[in-house]
């Protein structure tokens, strides 16, 4: 939504609405939980879902009522310590992998936190005149907050799906997905233009869109499923350093990987943990929740490779023509809602986060943010893989075409996989 | 209480009503909790309290129910595992260290299971004609009941003591200590006898009573207090390596320890942090939550030694007529209750555990239970030290002077206090 | 040098003094050491001298006497195991971390294996008719070797440098650098060609050569020099978390870094540990032994940026004219010989390599080497990041403007420094 | 040897020859290693030789030249610093676990460094009038050396027997073991003396001699053997929890531990190797290199325990009479010389250390060494275990029956083997 050329009371009508939805949303996505459920971090990357929530109403105060209301006093001095994640220039943070420690604040009080934040913002929306600049911000918050739904649904399934004792998220039951033939798009080459238009919404790390010379290249419209890599596993995938990167083959050793992250065998079939419950794995469904070891490691196995991260977009961009007569994004909203597990290979994107073969750095004439907001994105642009495409967990009006998703080569408790390119 | 002698019907009654009050006592303990506070694991020595609450469950299920209810069908075949602390021969448990991690089962689900077996255990003691053999066992597992409601309050003290948000575990306000002038008992040298009587309940790690040659010795009538700890710590106690045994002196560097585990410097003064909140240190209270590191150094820095175990035994049973005019055991309930902080450094037991300068071993001819019970005690009796005398957090019908407490020698999160004695 | 239009005798003949040449160069470097400083690994990075030899001679052993010559017996069964260094195809290996726990064989042992494994190599290439192919494989050991001259240079450096016991490698003295006023050289906007061509020697990873968009941008034409790296510490570097990568500030805090490696302070002065022993720091001289993480940092300090690896590439290729009245590359032979402390700034190349901004991946359409060499580079083009222009430690005939030299961020025992850009 | 009562010159000279005779055998162990095999340290325990050969030395030169010789200069000021084993008193040390990470000064150094210290020694004891508390400290001295000496062959044989290449440090060959038929020797209740009387020479914990209550108790007179230890193997013994302590099982889990330390199994034989290579498994022999937690394990397969130190000790000295016809300890000086493994199991003493289940500890009113010698034994009375009875490597001058050897329960490089005692 293009904000800018709104009347100022549109302006703030429209953030107002806006904010007030998608804060009803990080809440909601917790309904199911129970109290505990919020409280635990099984690893240091997964934070306890009351710290998402405390979190993204730590980003609010700080970045707005804390900076632009006058004699603002912060709900809670220690919220400001325990709820800053990494930025160093708002002051010390509470460590990362101690999250899980605290058990004060209680669920309770982050709720509390909550609302007394969303009154102090929907009071300023309403009766301030709000630069701009601010509102601008005040986006950035917003789409913030539609991160970490995301990572709500990253880190609950975590929480749930390591724990012996079997839980269900979402009571709907998720349909077999059938079987598709995946071809190759070609793309010739060239030089094409890459990033988001400086006009529109998107993060830093987005901009500027630039030109970038590419080869010729041809992409699967389907992503990797289950079954195809079940057949990787039963060649032997986790037991051939061959196919593996250096660090990948150390990876697997060391953990003793021999599977998708949530797969389980169990009297000689294959499961897998869903946000619906243990099901037997659906062989037609997109493999997910796949490290970039892993998928780099599928390509060379395959004889293809993963995409560039320019190539991702050259793909995504070009559907509109292409792909007339099938939906593009098979978002869970497509089916009504409430879907958190992928079941559509077929779809372009919006199912899983595809691994690109590119390490994520700045784009040429990359300008981070100014102020508290420099270390959003720049800072982590260090030996860090970018992913494109969305998936399942990703909030619809979250997505962009031109998103650059990022995680370390190991990570795979997002719902990542893969989708194959080739040279021609 | 020696209840061998009862008759049957009395053996049962006695038998159920001590098991509703000891289990009553765990749940009231908890009774301040907020649901979070049930589920963290803030170091991996910590246990979750709902984990306790199911292990201490778990114990009479499978020591009483699983053995000798025929057909019994346990509550829920994966607490088997959840709850198993260490015993090997019980199967599988879930890692010590991990168990902060699980949100399920949630705090209402162990409440559930711990009527479920409340009502079962009550049902077979009413209406079973039970063997001595089994009171035995069960007797244990009321100890082992009592056992943990003191980590229980160790480990609420740790959960609470560790988050940058002050709270408070009891209301109740704790006096002021008097100043008190320690003088020295002398013992004369010969041979003691140490250890429990075989007829009286003594867990088996503290028999046979047996002989011990003792040499003459004098111990403190009182344990430091925090006056006499914060002369050693402004003498330099934490910058010198010549009080410290060599591992001693590791532990402070590598932790950059300076202070025992609850004080907090703040604006220049010294505070504690207790189950009744953070207060000022108190001159004249015993100096609590002490590593056996710090304990030997202290000795050395004063001239002194940490006594032997069996020289403890020999002071703590000598008290009867020599202390006649004052209470030997200040406990809490001698204030009333609910006072879970040491403010007696002139009481001769049951203030603070004192850590001893014997390592953990079996006495001679020690014979460890049979069953699974073989693991309770004899298979940690490696690179720990004993501690004698009880504290402020163990339940008083739990307290024996014969009883050894062991913790390793970096440890000092249970209420650790120290008692000087010296060669005569 | 293009061998490939040589009769087949002027090839053998050609292989055959290039082999002695280079191989001879090897054993030169080692023999000021003690036999003690062929042994010791005093990090995991960095391996014993003597392995060094008799890696690069197991690599002749397998690629071509073991595959090549009928019959071959190896000189020792052990060594094909204790001497691969990472190469999965060809069977296990002693692992890395641990080659400084190996006393036997003994130097002189691994003297007698080089001399007999030249022997065979000079007699195969003598009496047989040898494919380009072979010739290939050979050419490639020529350059491993002399790839492992380097890390020679670089981890007796370390073995020297980090003992208190002051040690000089070499006599020659080190003469004074001279001040240089860097300037701006501007490169206009567009498609650049960078990479080898096919038909000249160069790694699999400089290849293909091939089209990139590079947008206008200047490049320093001098290093960093001490001086103005001295200038960054003492503007408080590493005491402000805003100049660092995320990972580059816990790789600071973590590991206390407070100047570059081999920088001391003694008495208030800086002094640097160079392989021409201990000296004041020459404040012209290219600051260097700098990781990833400093050089990122030093340059959002200044307000510049890295170049990347393809901006590099385009200023180093663009000398000939431009730079022709001062030489491009002030080789430590430019100056008699064994010089290996970087001195001029004012090189183009040959002093340090510099850190670009481009994190480590195939080109377009890069293939790798088939066979053993497979694992060469490919394998590694994960969370490195690429260096270019040579060191004083790099034999010349080894250096390429295309070559690609890559470490992680952390890493700087290598001769590492930084050369600035900026958008224009 | 009681020096005392010797007259002045007779006293220098008695030293003179001591020290001159156990330097020489220090080197002398040290005459059949390559330069190589001084500079490793393939585990933190170990030592290289060369810094064995410098401690020893940096000793004598700290505790007499340092202290008594006026104006002394030490050899090189860096020495102090890198040869201090421990003593915060004598100032900084070098980091243990990194000696092998320095390969200067090199042996050559040391050697000269000996020679220099030698000549000053003998020089000062030849013309200074000395007092007997300095000759006390040259009495420590010497027997650190022979301390020294024994752990130089452990250091050895872990050197060399980690290594891929077979090399062998002593060629005299084994003889093969006989079969022995163990009895268990029965001693009576009662007081009984231990430790050292304060007449002769010991370590500070050995003394004082006092009385210890001592239960009735049978000891075998046999070590355990190979065979004996092969039976437990083939019983499962690494694969039961229930034989093993907690911090055993620990052990054996994360370190998959099958077999004592240097056994090897090759196509399905066990091999051991020793210091005289690599040998089929003498079926007769002693079993060595065995933790505490094996012997532990093993007593407790066997339905017996580990003695006391204080049984061991009251076993080992009532030798004199009971084993009248077979000589009670086979040195290998008995069997010519530089016999370095344990063949007879029916040994009273000498042949393997054994472990008894006593923490070590200080003796009641031990007190400690003053001075710098104050850090030699009481500083590392915490979570170790005492050995008794000497070993293979063991100078015959250095054994006595009150000699305290100790070491961490996981620790098994030194030649460490089984008694095993029983109730009576």
């Amino acid at each position: 939504m293009n904000w800018i050329t709104l009347s100022s009371t549109e302006k703030s009508q429209y953030f107002i609405d806006e904010y007030l939805s998608i804060r009803a949303r990080s809440t909601a996505l917790c309904s199911n939980l129970a109290i505990e459920d919020f409280v635990v971090q099984p690893m240091a990357d997964v934070s306890p879902p009351k710290w998402h929530l405390a979190h993204t109403t730590w980003f609010f105060e700080e970045v707005i009522l804390a900076k632009y209301v006058s004699d603002y006093s912060r709900f809670h001095q220690q919220y400001r310590y325990l709820f800053n994640s990494y930025y160093k220039s708002a002051g010390r943070h509470w460590k990362q992998s101690q999250r899980g420690e605290l058990s004060r604040p209680t669920v309770d009080d982050v709720f509390r936190y909550r609302r007394h934040v969303d009154n102090l913002m929907v009071n300023y929306l309403s009766t301030t005149i709000v630069d701009d600049e601010i509102f601008s911000l005040l986006e950035v918050g917003l789409h913030h907050e539609q991160q970490h739904q995301e990572l709500l649904l990253m880190d609950i399934k975590f929480i749930l799906g390591g724990n012996p004792i079997d839980s269900i998220y979402s009571k709907k039951q998720l349909n077999a997905s059938s079987l598709v033939n995946p071809s190759w798009q070609s793309f010739s080459e060239g030089i094409y233009e890459v990033g988001a238009l400086e006009s529109t919404f998107a993060y830093d790390n987005e901009k500027p869109r630039h030109n970038h010379y590419v080869y010729s290249f041809a992409m699967s419209d389907c992503t990797v499923t289950n079954g195809d890599y079940l057949a990787f596993i039963e060649d032997g995938a986790y037991d051939h350093a061959a196919w593996w990167l250096s660090m990948g083959w150390d990876w697997v050793c060391d953990n003793q990987v021999a599977h998708p992250l949530y797969w389980r065998k169990i009297d000689n079939k294959w499961y897998e943990f869903t946000l619906h419950g243990l099901n037997l794995i659906d062989i037609n469904a997109p493999v997910t929740h796949i490290s970039y070891f892993e998928a780099d490691a599928y390509a060379n196995w395959k004889g293809a490779r993963l995409p560039t991260e320019q190539e991702m977009e050259v793909y995504l961009t070009s559907g509109d023509d292409r792909f007339f007569d099938k939906p593009r994004c098979y978002r869970p909203e497509n089916e009504g809602a409430d879907f958190f597990h992928p079941t559509k290979s077929d779809a372009q994107f919006g199912q899983v986060w595809c691994w690109s073969k590119s390490h994520y750095s700045g784009y040429p004439r990359y300008r981070p943010y100014q102020g508290m907001l420099t270390e959003y994105n720049g800072k982590f642009m260090c030996s860090q893989f970018v992913l494109r495409g969305g998936c399942v967990a990703t909030p619809t009006s979250h997505y962009r075409h031109s998103y650059r998703n990022f995680y370390a080569p190991h990570q795979r408790w997002m719902f990542s996989g893969i989708r194959l390119a080739k040279d021609i």
